[in-house]
C-alpha cells in the first residue's frame, strides 16, 4: 500500500521539480488534533501518534518520531520503506544531508510550518547549496485520491454565562494593547485563539470543540473573521454584530488587511504558519513578531470561567466516581471470560460521563492502561493492546471530559487487588509530589520551571524521576493541553498568574510492570494570608486510592492535607452519585491516620 | 569637580563628532572588578559600585545603577550635575532618545561593550536615525589627565601541582572541539580563560589572581598569546614551551591569525568585546558564535582542583573560626568607646586569613553588615558607614580568601548578645533552605533555576523570599564569581556537572533591622547510591551560630544534618586552630537535640 502511495508521491514531487518533501503531523493551524482530512502523515506512513515528521526523498524515506513513539511507530510501519529515525530538526536535517545533493530542492508546504520550525533546517541545507522551496499545492493533497472532505461543521456562540466577559469587551482590552504596541492589526493564526476572543466554538477538530477560524483584530477593536461559508448561521451573525466582518475566503483576510491600511501587524512566528507570513510580506506589511497576547489572556480565566470550571469538575468528579466505585464488579464479572479489559473500561467511563449535564466529548483519547501498559506513559488502547482486566495489580486511567462551562483531566491509579509491595512506596512518593505542588505558597513572578522539582524531589530522594512535565495548562471549553503556562522541567520564561488553570500530575512507571500517575487540576490565585504570593486550588474532585498509600511514608502535613481533600471530595459528590457509589464514596473518603 | 571632567568630555566629544558617549563599569575584559586605570565611571561620576553605566550628552548626563545600589549612588553622585536612573538597555535607550535628535551620533569604545549588549540601543536608536559609532580613541581616556598607568605585574606559572592538568592537555582537548566545529581558531578573549588555559596567573587586578591577556588557540594546540612585556620573565617563557607564542601587543594576535590561515574563529560574543570582532570581520576571518567552550572545561573541577579547595577550605575555616572565636571579646572591648566597629572587624578577619599558608588576597570586599547594614545585601564598609559593634543584636560577615590551592567564599551570621526574637525564625528557616540544597539529590541533566526554590520553600511558606541568587560558580584561584553555573530563579540553561563548585547561601533580610545569610561553598559529584544522580559535598568548614536557631522547627533529618557537619568542623579544625578557638569551637559544634 505505502510502496504505491510514496510512488506516487515520488512522481508528484518529480512533477514540481523537488527532489524530497517533509510531511508534519500538525495542520495549517498548527492543531495537536487535527481533522481527518489533515492526517497526511498517517495516509502515508500508518504511523498515528500525536507528533512525528515523515521526509520522502527519490531513494528513501523516513519517519521521525520521539521516544514515546518508539515501539508504536515500529508496529505501525510494519515492513513499509520507511525508515525510523528519531525526531528533531538536527536528525531531519542530518537525513536530508544523506539524500540530497547541492543544487537540489526541499519542497515544504508552507502552510505547514512555521519559520522559526524551520530555521535551523535552512541553514543546514543552505550550507550545502540545498534550496528550500515552497510549494503552492501540497504533493500529498495531490495525490491523496480518497482525501476526506475538510470538516465545515457549524461554530455557535459561546454563551456569556460560560465566558463571563463578552467578545467586544476581549477586542477592546487586546486592541489597546495594540496601540502599545503601535501596531495597526493582530494576526490570529489558529481557531483557539478566534474561539476565545469571538466567544465561538464549533466541532471541525476532534476532542477540540472549536470551528476552523483565523482573522484580523484591529486597533479599533473590530476584526476581520475567517470561517468556512458552512461554518455560519443566523446565530452566529446576530452574536458577531457589525463589529466582526465574516469572509469566507482565506485570502480575503489579507484584502480586508489592505483595506484597512494595515501598515504593521502583530503576528507570533512561533504560532503563524509561513505561508501567511509570506501573503503579509507580499502586502508590504510589516511584522511585528511577538508573542500572541491573546494565549496569554486566554490562560487568565475570570471567576465566571473559574465558577464553571468548579461545576465541570464536580460532574465530572462524580462521573469518575461512579466508574470507579463500580469497576471491581465489573473487573470481578469480566475475569471468567476476559470480557472486561482496558477498552471496555475506557467505554464505561464514557458511559458515566456521557450521563453529566453538558458533556459533549472526551478531552483527549483516554489513557486506560493496566499493569506493564500503565507504564507507557502515552499509551493508547486499541482492540489489539487490550489486556483484560484481573483483580489483580494495578490500574491507571487518565481521562477528561469536555463541558460548556469547563474541560476536564484527571488520572487515577487503583489496586485492582493484590499488588507487588513496592507499589506503595512508588504511590506514595508521587503522592507527596503531587501534596508538595498542591499546598506550595510562591512568590509572584515565579515560573513553572522553578517548582517542578517539588513535585519530583520524593522520587530523587531515593534516584527515580519520571520522563514527563508535571503540568500543562488547560482551557475552558477549548484545548486540554494550552499555553502558556506549564510545569515542567524546560524553561518557559512564563510566570505563573493568578486564573491559570495547570494540570499537577507527577509519576513513577516501572517497565513492565506498572504506571502510576496522580493528576488533578489546580488554579493559581492570591495566596489568602500573604500579599504578593500566590497558591492553588484544586478544581479534581475524585478519591485517590488509600490502599495505595503508605501512611508511615507521610508527614503530618501531608496527611493533613489528604484528609481534608477526601473530606471535601465527599462531601461535594455525596449529593450528585448514585447510591452504590455513595457507599464506596463514604469508604474511600475515610481519614488515613 | 565632576563639573570641570565633564566639560572636558563634552568638549572632547565634540572634537570626535558625537553628541553622546556612554561609560560602562566594565573593562576591555568585561571584568568583574577592573585595574584603577580603567575606573572610568569612578572618574566621571564618583560612583564606586561594581555595576553601573553613565550616559552623558551635550546638555544632561545621566548614571544608571541597579536597585542594589540605588542609595550609594545618591550618596556618591551628591550634588552633581549627572541624573540617577534606573539601570537596564531599555532605559538607556530612553534617555538617549530624549538626548538625541535625528542625524546625531552616540559614541562608544567598542572595547568596553560587546555586541549583544549593545543590540537592543542599536535597535532602538536606529529606528530614530540615531547612529551608533564606535571611537578610536576612548574620550574619557584623552582628557582623564592623571589616569593611573594599567597594570602590568608579573605573569606567573601556576604549579602543575594545583592544576592538575598540564596547558599542553588542556590545549589539545580544546583544541579536539575546535575541531568538531571546523573552527581553524578559538579566541580567549579573558584573563580568565588564559589563566585556566596556559596554568598562569598574575596580580593586575583587585580579588582576582590573573594577568591582563587575551589569546588564540589553534586546531593544533599551538597558541598565541597576549601578555604585557613587562608581564613575563624567564620562568614564564620555560613554562609556555615552543607551542605558545607571546606578543606583546594585541594586535598582533591578529596578524598571527592571518599567519596561521585562520579562515573560520570561534568567539563567544557575550563575552568579546566589539572591538575584536571589528578587528577579524576586518581581516575576512569567519565567525562561529558560540559559547566559550574554557568557560565549561573551567567550571569542572579535577581531582587535584577538588583536593586543594578542600585543602584551602581547611585552612579558611580555622582562621574564620579564630575569628569568630574572638569576636566576642573584642566586641565588649571596644563598646565603651566604639573602637571595635564592621571595619575593624574586616581588619581582624584579614589578620586571621593572611596568617594562614598561601593566603594571597580576599577573594572579594567583605561585606560586614552590623544590625541594620546586615540587611544592605551588598553593603560595603567604609569610614563613614561603620558601625561600632556591641554585645547584642545580630552580625553578619560575607568573606572570601584566595589560596593556591583554592578560592573561598563563606558568610556566616552571628548573635553578638540579645535580639529580637523573630531573627530566630527567620534564621532558621534560611538554615532550612540551606540543608534542603546540602542535601539534594538530583538526577544528571538538573539546572540550578531547577533546584533554587528549595532553597526558598521554608521562607516561601511564610510569605517571605530573598531578593537575590542561591549560589554562583566559583573558581580555582580564580574568580569567586564564576559561570556558566549558578543557582537561582533565572534560567542558565547549564546543567550542573561534577566537578563544579558553587555557593549555597539563602538569607533573609529584614531592612533597618538585620540581615540573614548562611552560605557554604559545595561542588557536584556522583550520587554514591544512585547511579545517573548528583549530590553536593560541603567545602566550607566553619559552625553554623547554634543560638540563632529554633531547634523544634527543623526535622530529624536537617538535626541530623547539623549535627554531622558540626561534628565534621570540629574533627577537621580542631588540630588547625590556636587553643582558645578549640575551646569556642568544642562548644560551638555540640549537637542540638
Amino acid at each position: 500500500m505505502s510502496r504505491e502511495r510514496l510512488r506516487a508521491l515520488r512522481e508528484e514531487l518529480a512533477r514540481q521539480g523537488v527532489q524530497a518533501f517533509l510531511v508534519p503531523r500538525g495542520d495549517e493551524y498548527q492543531n495537536e488534533y487535527v481533522p481527518a482530512s489533515d492526517e497526511r502523515l498517517a495516509w502515508l506512513t500508518d504511523f498515528t501518534g500525536s507528533a512525528g515528521m515523515a521526509a520522502v526523498a527519490t531513494e528513501h524515506a523516513a519517519l521521525f518520531v520521539d521516544g514515546r513513539y518508539t515501539l508504536q511507530a515500529q508496529q505501525e510501519l510494519g515492513d513499509q520503506p520507511i525508515d525510523q529515525e528519531n525526531l528533531g530538526m538536527g536528525n531531519i536535517a542530518d537525513w536530508l544531508c544523506s539524500q540530497l545533493k547541492e543544487g537540489q530542492a526541499l519542497g515544504y508546504d508552507p502552510r505547514l510550518h512555521t519559520e522559526p520550525s524551520l530555521a535551523l533546517l535552512k541553514k543546514r541545507l543552505g550550507e550545502r547549496d540545498i534550496a528550500l522551496r515552497p510549494l503552492e499545492q501540497n504533493p500529498v493533497d495531490a495525490v491523496w485520491s480518497d482525501r476526506p472532505t475538510p470538516p465545515c461543521g457549524a461554530a455557535r456562540p459561546h454563551p456569556h454565562t460560560f465566558t463571563g466577559e463578552h467578545s467586544a469587551e476581549k477586542r477592546k482590552r487586546i486592541a489597546e494593547l495594540l496601540a502599545d504596541k503601535r501596531a495597526d492589526a493582530l494576526w490570529l493564526p489558529n481557531p483557539e485563539v478566534c474561539a476565545w476572543l469571538f466567544n465561538i466554538r464549533g466541532s471541525d477538530v476532534p476532542h477540540l470543540p472549536v470551528a476552523l477560524a483565523s482573522a484580523l483584530l484591529y486597533r479599533d477593536g473590530t476584526a476581520t473573521l475567517y470561517l468556512s461559508k458552512e461554518a455560519v448561521g443566523e446565530a452566529l451573525i446576530e452574536h458577531l454584530n457589525s463589529e466582526v466582518t465574516l469572509v469566507s475566503d482565506k485570502s480575503e483576510l489579507f484584502a480586508a488587511a489592505k483595506r484597512h491600511h494595515v501598515a504593521k501587524v502583530w503576528v507570533d512566528p512561533q504560532i503563524t504558519n509561513c505561508w501567511t507570513l509570506q501573503q503579509l510580506r507580499a502586502l508590504d506589511i510589516e511584522l511585528l513578531q511577538e508573542r500572541d497576547p491573546i494565549t496569554q489572556a486566554k490562560a487568565c480565566k475570570n471567576a465566571v470561567e473559574l465558577d464553571g470550571a468548579r461545576a465541570a469538575h464536580e460532574r465530572d468528579g462524580a462521573a469518575l466516581s461512579e466508574f470507579l466505585a463500580e469497576l471491581p464488579e465489573a473487573v470481578a464479572a469480566g475475569t471468567a471470560d476476559n470480557s472486561f479489559g482496558e477498552l471496555e473500561a475506557v467505554q464505561l467511563l464514557r458511559a458515566r460521563r456521557e450521563a453529566r449535564e453538558g458533556f459533549s466529548d472526551d478531552s483527549f483519547d483516554s489513557i486506560s492502561g493496566y499493569g506493564p501498559n500503565g507504564a507507557i506513559v502515552h499509551y493508547r488502547v486499541d482492540r489489539e493492546s487490550s489486556l483484560a482486566l484481573k483483580p489483580e495489580g494495578i490500574y491507571l486511567i487518565d481521562s477528561g471530559g469536555q463541558y460548556p462551562d469547563g474541560t476536564t483531566d484527571v488520572t487515577r491509579t487503583v489496586a485492582l487487588g493484590e499488588f507487588p509491595p513496592l507499589a506503595r512506596e512508588h504511590f506514595t512518593r508521587v503522592l507527596k509530589g503531587h501534596i508538595a505542588i498542591a499546598t506550595l505558597r510562591f512568590p509572584k513572578g515565579t515560573c513553572g520551571e522553578q517548582i517542578d522539582a517539588f513535585a519530583r524531589k520524593s522520587l530523587w530522594d531515593v534516584g527515580l524521576d519520571y520522563a514527563h512535565g508535571t503540568g500543562h495548562g488547560v482551557g475552558s471549553f477549548l484545548s486540554v493541553h494550552e499555553g502558556p503556562q506549564r510545569i515542567g522541567k524546560a524553561a518557559s520564561g512564563v510566570a505563573l498568574q493568578p486564573g491559570m488553570i495547570l494540570s499537577n500530575e507527577p509519576g513513577f512507571y516501572l517497565t513492565g510492570q506498572y504506571g502510576i500517575r496522580i493528576e488533578n487540576l489546580i488554579f493559581v490565585k492570591e495566596c489568602a494570608e500573604h500579599h504578593g504570593f500566590f497558591e492553588f486550588e484544586e478544581l479534581t474532585l475524585t478519591p485517590i486510592d488509600r490502599e495505595l498509600i503508605d501512611a508511615d511514608l507521610l508527614t503530618d502535613r501531608e496527611r493533613e492535607w489528604l484528609n481534608n481533600y477526601h473530606q471535601r471530595v465527599r462531601e461535594t459528590l455525596m449529593p450528585l452519585v448514585n447510591e452504590k457509589t455513595q457507599v464506596w464514596l463514604q469508604e474511600a473518603t475515610q481519614p488515613i491516620g
